[in-house]
């Protein structure tokens, strides 16, 4: 798929709070590496229009699938202009009033607009998909088929400098305003795994190395 | 603040995989008190928009807050039409193979135009979000100062019978296509909070309620 290239759209910039943002890719790719999902939102008739997707990052490229009949997925597959985003509340900031309490956290913006892939790169992308979520399961399941490939649409939207903006707060609470008694401090919060829970078939059968993987990246929270 | 009704907007509805979506109304409401962001989405220059932000449901109202500066808050508080959007990412459901694994989630999106509440409403409306966040707290720590409430931007937006949607994906890997010896099952993932860490000065000092709330309503993760 081609799309016309539209009027050249300015590079994005942080409009407050610019000591929380950062241009170190590093940092952006480990955001984009941690979270499951990122919103996918795009314009339809002059309203915005907003879906929460899987996803996964591949070098310059983030991944998304869904089915072929998905209503934001047909847009995103006709060229529309998108902003994709991510987000983890990393904790609750807890000060000695309301105003001084804050979260930390961490949220990223990529712009663009996203490519529907066919072929063999629909193949390629969607294992990358299977093995973000659950690494390595590519390897312990069978190969998709052609009917299954067929079903699902497969997009990519490129990460571009100047098109994307990454932004954190990390840290304690700061010094008080005020000389208080109240407790200050910070609640550390993460998307945290539990214990599997096997269908009826599979309490028996060990659990695969994949999802020994899934457990090992969502741990219990810990301050950041 | 009044804003100019547009065209009358066509109420919401899903295009695929309604037997997930859900119009009870308590489904939506329960979703919006569990988690702790969602990301707001607007139309700017023709192209979409998105922030994350913490927010609070106030009834029959989504309540947001944030420096008055913020770029995207200032385009909500001029009217421009706005989607809401919040989900949860409840587990990886792991099948048989890539095509039938999935994730359990739930999802709503609630669009309208937000409202900028000043005075009175807006000394409530924070009030509500400080207690969503850290339940209890407003009764923890000074009010909030005339100077701190004229800092900040709060917004309201209604949820209207129409303008908004539920959808959820529970349960299990269901029935595999064809026999298979791989584990199969799903892994629970919640965000969960981790033992709190006081501020130097607040080492001594109880936990307040608080921040106890927080702790019983993000617990380690349970299959959903």
């Amino acid at each position: 798929m081609t799309s016309t290239p539209g009027p050249a759209v300015p590079p994005l910039a942080l409009t407050r709070k610019k000591e929380r943002g950062s241009t170190e890719r590093a940092k952006l790719d480990a955001l984009l590496d941690e979270v499951l999902t990122g919103v996918v939102a795009v314009v339809v008739d002059g309203r915005p229009q907003a879906v929460p997707l899987l996803f996964a990052r591949d070098g310059d490229r983030i991944l998304v699938h869904g089915s072929s009949g998905a209503g934001t997925l047909r847009h995103l597959a006709a060229g529309a202009p998108a902003v994709f985003t991510v987000h983890t509340i990393d904790g609750l900031v807890v000060a000695e009033n309301a105003f001084n309490s804050s979260a930390n956290y961490r949220s990223a913006v990529v712009e663009g607009t996203f490519t529907a892939l066919t072929g063999e790169p629909a193949w390629t992308a969607l294992d990358a998909i299977t093995d973000r979520l659950l690494p390595g399961r590519t390897g312990e399941v069978p190969p998709m088929t052609n009917q299954e490939v067929a079903a699902t649409t497969i997009l990519a939207l490129a990460i571009e400098p100047g098109r994307w903006l990454y932004k954190e707060r990390t840290g304690g609470a700061g010094e008080p305003e005020n000389p208080s008694d109240v407790w200050r401090g910070v609640v550390p919060l993460a998307l945290a795994a539990g214990e599997p829970v096997p269908e009826a078939d599979s309490v028996e059968r060990a659990l695969p190395a994949s999802v020994a993987g899934v457990l090992a990246g969502h741990r219990s929270p810990r301050p950041r």
